[in-house]
């Protein structure tokens, strides 16, 4: 799936995500990378809203799903069950979050589980980036359903 | 402060919670109540965004110690340093978010250090409401700053 995709099924689909302006800078299986700007995402201090980084760090973790997923599992929904973040300095511009899975060796056994019970939890991490460092990370964990 | 100063006051400084068409419902020292329709805040299963309904409770949570401590410590700031959120089931419609002090008997001794140390940190639960039960429930960890 490419960056220009990624973007547009995100923009279509999510209206939050065009709010917020977001944009796929890197897709792939590893890991997926999306940015925004500070304008739309802004807080009263002039830093970013931590609802917004949030999102974006859920954004990329789930769409790194939906990229693995999508072509053995073409039906599979992917929902969040439930997220934890942690915010290590303020953000005062363009920002980033990549999403990598947590545990890369239990994917097997997601997949198996997937196929044989149409059902499968996995936790996916995100680091949020500005200017070079790492600004927080997130940590969530998302289910996935196939038709059976 | 009333539900309409509070509301124009997070449309103004907080971009992403206009275009999330936030409301404030009801608002004392006790609690905050936000509330936000689907159409801007859907996700591609016509559910909302978990990355909205995070951001409404993050919104609650940080509008309930703005409200507290507004009148004694109008130059403070107030930082999200981390959070924690479960889904427990898919939202379909308007979606509200109430926020309460995690322990409200902590809040005399959060005064007394944000006043001696110019520095404090508190948690505040909120809980994602629809169609009049609980979807959801966030907590979050802040920091209030003042100029000492």
């Amino acid at each position: 799936m490419s960056p220009q995709s990624l973007e547009q099924f995100l923009h279509h689909e999510i209206p939050l995500s065009r709010a917020m302006q977001v944009m796929a800078v890197d897709v792939s299986a590893e890991s997926v990378q999306l940015s925004a700007p500070l304008a739309p995402n802004l807080n009263h201090h002039a830093t970013v809203f931590g609802g917004s980084s949030c999102a974006l760090a859920m954004l990329a973790a789930w769409s790194l799903l939906h990229v693995r997923l999508r072509v053995s599992f073409p039906s599979a929904s992917i929902v969040i069950q439930g997220q934890s973040m942690r915010y290590s300095r303020p953000i005062l511009g363009t920002f980033a979050a990549r999403a990598l899975l947590a545990e890369p060796a239990e994917w097997p056994a997601f997949v198996r589980l997937l196929k044989r019970r149409g059902r499968a939890r996995i936790t996916v991490a995100s680091t949020l980036d500005y200017a070079g460092s790492a600004a927080g990370h997130f940590s969530g964990d998302f289910v996935a359903f196939v038709g059976l």
